[in-house]
């Protein structure tokens, strides 16, 4: 590893995926994301020991959404520990990320922090542990990526909340259960107002450097997570990360990610460093085509993988 | 890494876990199976620099089951190549081993090569692919191994076979998906007789080295699979492997590894070595209680894991 | 059917259920509901021709819950005719009355008007067709029923709408289809009053007889549905009408019904005549425990069936 | 009823049923019905007072198919009486003739015996009841249809029997949960020799006179099934005859009925007449396309029907 080029290698992953431009498709169901020009592409690689390299759009910022549960969680899972579980599993689902089977058949326990259910009862969970939970994520995510300004898309957010059915449905479904004790609009609320934040992909990359460090706090050194809860997190990131394709990417990739219907994909090599790659057009299963595409070039080409 | 003595730690895992027999049940639903004492453990390390740990039960047989699954993968995969995914998925199923609810909803498709369905499809390829395949398995096996002895229990086999109706129901509803090309008669024979292979720890853990060693044989160098082969029979392992329990598994232990209802569970930690572990109780989920905690202590010990 | 003294089967019937009260439970899951005292019993007989019998609390208000599903389904009938199938199924979903894994499946289209997602629909339909749908369906029942004072119950109506998650949940998954037009909350508040509505038996039982009567008034032969509407509504009734228990309501007592979590079961015997039991104690599947015996004494006694 | 010109109301639903011929698909699965020359139909109505009316292709030998599992049956009822519902229900399945989804749920007891895995137990249990249960069912078949010639076309059968995947999958699935006692070799045997069964529309409307008879054998006025068993094995056709079509067909047509893939439907008019179709082209629901549309007319046009 010590012998990459990394500077070279993101040239090259730029001169490939271009061809791939228009292969996929905006994020539609939010009118607010539709709006979003499909060609574009940004990447940024974050060493543990402080290297950066990127290449293209990557200081343009976007709309996180999803990527924001792998925040939640952390945050939650630091603050009230295995009590988590209590009131969520560590699975894959096998279903899309806001299907309603299974929800039903466990009794409104969701499977994993990663669809939308898991990170609906996080954020109800974040709800009744913080007096102001929006604020208390929003400093985790600042103090982590080193970035004092990542702000929540008002538009995206209220844009996004006016068609959230879907999600309506789910957290009112789980309330049934009584697996959600707040309020159903404070719940939809928050949890749409993390999908809303906008980061671009240095400061993604590097706010998810934590977790390529055992837990340690890029900026200082300063512990934020425990190596365990920082592996745990990773693991539950590999299995449960990408809906119903995490198998097709361990396959093709082979590293803990997390992914976003904004484009953005994060991902972490433990003990070497962290990525985040950004297009806005996404596969059929509602991951970036291109970030993908630019993660397998970037694990097949370095060999680096946890395989 | 370099600092740990392995044989002191094998010894605190055989203190701890002791407490552990009687806990778990061992298999019923094979006669020959439920005739096994409970109360056996072994471990067995093998480092890729050749170096071997270890302890208990670790040179008694037993029947390797599902572990088998694993090998069939490997030599379908390398022999075939990509062709095997035609037929086959690479994704985790979040249901039991042997559920036929996915396999409806999917026309006949398995999820993975590690459920029921999926082995019996890989079955059906290797008849198709080789004049007799039970005999490449073994010689794969024993190549592997490095051990000329290994052989099936075939009083094991026919007690497996006399009952197993739910995989007859699997292979006849594939084959009229047109998913199954052999006579369900042999899919069934070949898959059972790899079911009832009997190994040691030392000679699974052994076996196994050629997935922690990028594809190497451990016995020679000579290449086996490729590393790319290699890395991603790791990747499948570690998001199918166990079943309903993958998520669970890599958040307590973090490797890829695979279990059979034996007691048996190999793991890989890609680059350092090999291990197995038999403890014939299981637990709920049809994995060894005992393998699994012994596992469990054995990475969070050393610290290590792929995440 | 001439010979038949129904003053005194329903006297033997009185006597025959008497040893069951307390077998069955009062639905719990509405607070209000569950405050009602579950040792009575009404039944009424309403033949064609005029003639009634009666027995027991025949003349107690009760809260008459999914009967009104009937109704509501008969007013959209005839108001949009076979329009209404766009949005609607007429076949049995074989699961509880609140499961939204079909709806999943099935895109947001309710297997039938009688689960709660297919009345939710009917009522977003009554929003649309109607300047004031509440008034529409009173007047709808009061006509029909002959009884002027109709009228829903406030508090039951508030105590079932603050705890109607599982309703809002299904609501709001068939709006995320665009199969629901007007917002939720006035659907909700539609349906749930219309649950609210409190009837005797009598009245109940005079009320279905149009659908005996293939679709005259029973109180001045003027013609409510066609005769074709009035049959379908009873076939409808006949595969759909009790949830997971058609098939066996049909088996044990042959007849078109609708049933209640209030206690109350509705049933016709085309040509003949309609019949009312209330008896709040529920058997596992949510129907009157007794309701259900007194009807399958009756039709056996009588050997009055469709069959 | 007793002004309806029957024969001039059979010739008027030819003409109309006549311009549908191509409109549907004969069954292609088994090769052998597949030849089927699609352009045919017959239809003979059998009055409990004995007058018949005929039309068109009556007299022509067909494969009854799943008409069979409506004799085994009513076999098995009178023979096991209610013991019968300990390995069945009696509940429409709102899935699929052969899903094996709701059999994984339900632990291998069928919805009902007009799919195809409860028929399998319903042969099932002939086997255990019989010494030789396809003669006895023979028997059965003769004495309710008067015609002693009633026979199994055995190619038809062997064409049948070697691509019945799914059914062996059905049986070896109910046999993993203990619901099938005999050997699943004879158990397909019995099966599939009962849907070869040949008979014409005449003999079919015959043979089902039983059930519109209240139980009594139209042809000597003896009583083969009790008022209770005809009336409940009716109830059973009402709601599970049509596999996931029971709904729409009691809303079109409105009687009880039993369908089967060879393109025969029989249905019933309690108290008045039987009913049998024939037409081999079939919908996508796998109902005979014309013979359905032939019920509908004759039902609408008379008034008959249960509702």
């Amino acid at each position: 590893m010590e012998g990459i080029d990394y500077k070279t290698l993101l040239e090259e992953i730029y001169i490939e995926i271009e061809p791939l431009f228009g292969r996929g498709q905006v994020a539609s169901y939010i009118p607010e994301l539709g709006r979003i020009d499909g060609h574009q592409f940004g990447m940024s690689i974050c060493k543990n020991n402080g290297e950066e390299f990127v290449i293209g759009d990557c200081d343009k910022d976007f709309s996180i959404q999803s990527i924001s549960k792998l925040y939640t969680f952390a945050l939650a899972y630091k603050t009230v520990g295995v009590k988590l579980w209590d009131r969520l599993g560590r699975e894959p689902s096998g279903t899309k990320f806001n299907s309603l089977i299974l929800l039903e058949q466990e009794k409104g326990i969701p499977r994993n922090p990663f669809i939308n259910s898991g990170a609906l009862v996080v954020a109800d969970i974040l709800l009744q542990e913080f007096s102001n939970p929006m604020d208390a994520m929003l400093e985790f995510i600042k103090e982590i990526s080193g970035n004092p300004d990542v702000c929540i898309n008002e538009k995206m957010k209220n844009s996004e909340l006016a068609c959230s059915y879907t999600n309506y449905a789910l957290a009112f479904f789980m309330k049934s259960f009584g697996n959600i004790n707040s309020d159903v609009d404070s719940v939809l609320e928050l949890y749409t107002s993390l999908c809303a934040i906008e980061m671009d992909c240095v400061d993604l990359a590097r706010s998810i450097r934590v977790f390529s460090s055992n837990g340690l706090n890029p900026w200082n050194n300063e512990r934020i997570l425990t190596m365990s809860e920082s592996k745990r997190i990773n693991a539950v990131m590999m299995t449960c990360g990408l809906y119903n394709g995490v198998g097709d990417f361990a396959y093709r990739v082979g590293i803990p990610a997390k992914s976003g219907v904004g484009g953005g994909i994060v991902g972490v090599i433990p003990g070497e460093m962290s990525i985040a790659t950004w297009a806005p057009e996404l596969d059929h299963s509602g991951n970036s085509l291109i970030g993908l595409k630019a993660l397998e070039i970037f694990t097949t080409r370095t060999g680096l993988s946890i395989y």
